[in-house]
């Protein structure tokens, strides 16, 4: 289906990263600029953004260094989650008025190839950021971490770090949905920790800052772990490495240690306790496993659509406060998924 | 099958441990004794043993440390991999004149539940002392290892550690057999990497002590490795973390590092690495994997026949020689594997 372009709009607003921060990201180092779109070449759709995501690994893309995802760009828009409407398109695989999933987020417009854009089913009762994060790769990273990496089954006792995060939230839930024997979380904060097993359906959850991170662990589990889902490192994962039952499985995930690429994350003393328990530890990252999309969303939207499953969203309004939300973000003053209402 | 125990010897020599060494073990840890068999109840053979195994991990079992075998008791007969030939049954599955797989080596009469001795299979060409390294546990090791724990497939660049171990020349061999892209070993002197290379099948070796190990295995597999056989941990995990290709797997035998028990092994600094490359680490003790021995006799039985597969043995005469010999391979003075001949 085509679509004259010329009757829709083609200004766009965009976040460029204008210096790389330096520690502490400060407004210098962002510029929101208006650039007008090029035309509609053949195949290529436009999308007008309603909302986009800020997340903690867009702090690691500021940085030039190495990492599983590249830098972000000195003065070219930043990228990430975005979800829009297809206003304009050369392809005969979108049409107007499409809801699209995409990764050109930070901008009120976004275009490009068809392929890049995909369309979002329609869930009932699931409104359309829910595709930012328990929808999207935020979901879909629990869903393959806990089912794939760590091959979850039905009676295991799962321990997640970072729980009260929005994949840990997620992971708890799904582990719960799908027949935990127990469900134990560690987070950061008497608030998070009330959270994790008011809200997010925990069974045992503990304040890492509390104590020794092994000992609460072992009082939580008291019959030893069969899953870690790794969101931190160090010393979380040498407490699961201790806490493990014969053939325990840990997907490492461990955004955290990621964000701040120039220090190594602590390493575990204990690593030789795989070889007796017969442990399996597997690293993954999502954007290897959208092949499990189609089944994840699924599964997840029915669970969604029946509010079996729940999240939270803080919301800010306006492409302008973009930089303002990832920085409130970075400080943590969002509960659950922080978002901005694009245009 | 029964026969009249009184016609058999029933008299055994047995190595006991007196003491718990401190450090080195010296001579007065260990005694010979005299000891009269009780009858055989029903149900039980009693076996001449014709070969003893001496292992590096039998010094671990001496300490009073939980590890993933129990501590030899003191004042009792030490036990280890040992085969021998059926003297009495009163079994009706093993006969008289069986050549059996046990585990209470270190004497020269063994007896118990028919149940704990493994007839073994008659495999042309292959002496019977062979089914307590190449053919034995030694061997399954390395198969499972390599096969099932790291998943080897075909054209895989193949890492392995303490590689002219008795372990690892057979891993080398068996990934070469099967089809491994390139196999490169690490070992601790220019005799044992020269080994690798012209005896053990091995494409690229060097001597861990030359240099940086993650340099030494760079310029090894400039391609990278998708296998690590690990017998060693600590910087040859962390060089292999550094080379491994996307997808890797590492297998964590890591025996080496679980001989001195007191001592944790050094940690690696760098398993993030396992989450941007979606690597996959997995311990293993071969005692759960048993299932697999008749495949592995079978697929291994076949290449030692043709002489595809090759092995070297140091054999030790008489059962009185035993504590010396299993600390003179404590000292590494075996090519291959040290064995003593019992009576």
């Amino acid at each position: 289906m085509s679509t004259n372009a010329a009757s829709t709009p083609s200004t766009t607003r965009e976040w460029q990263l204008a210096a790389r921060p330096a520690g502490w990201p400060t407004d210098d180092d962002f510029r929101l600029v208006e650039r007008e779109l090029p035309e509609l070449a053949p195949g290529e759709v436009r999308v007008r953004n309603t909302y986009m995501s800020v997340d903690p690994y867009m702090r690691g893309r500021m940085n030039d260094v190495k990492s599983y995802t590249p830098p972000f760009r000195l003065d070219e828009a930043m990228t990430g989650g975005a979800v829009g409407e297809v206003v304009a398109s050369r392809s005969d695989d979108l049409a107007v008025g499409d809801t699209v999933l995409h990764f050109q987020g930070w901008r009120t417009l976004a275009q490009g190839k068809a392929a890049d854009f995909h369309r979002v089913p329609d869930v009932p009762g699931v409104p359309e950021s829910v595709f930012l994060h328990a929808l999207g790769m935020t979901g879909l990273t629990a869903y393959v971490g806990l089912l794939d990496i760590a091959e979850f089954r039905e009676g295991d006792t799962v321990f997640v770090s970072g729980a009260a995060g929005a994949v840990g939230t997620m992971v708890g839930q799904i582990a719960r949905l799908k027949g935990a024997g127990r469900v134990i979380g560690s987070a950061g904060s008497p608030a998070k920790v009330e959270l994790l097993t008011e809200r997010y359906g925990y069974d045992a959850a503990f304040d890492y800052k509390d104590g020794d991170v092994a000992e609460q662990l072992a009082q939580a589990a008291p019959e030893g772990i069969d899953v870690y889902f790794d969101n931190v490192g160090g010393d979380h994962l040498e407490a699961a490495l201790r806490s493990f039952n014969k053939g325990g499985r840990a997907a490492l995930c461990g955004m955290i240690s990621m964000y701040n690429a120039t220090e190594p994350e602590p390493a575990p003393h204990n690593l030789f306790m795989a070889i007796g328990k017969g442990l399996t530890l597997r690293g993954f990252i999502v954007g290897n496993h959208y092949d499990r999309f189609d089944a994840f969303a699924a599964e997840v939207g029915a669970w969604l659509a029946t509010g079996e499953l729940v999240y939270d969203e803080t919301v800010v309004d306006g492409i302008e406060q973009a930089r303002d939300a990832f920085l409130d973000m970075l400080r943590g003053a969002n509960v659950g998924k922080m978002l901005v209402r694009v245009g």
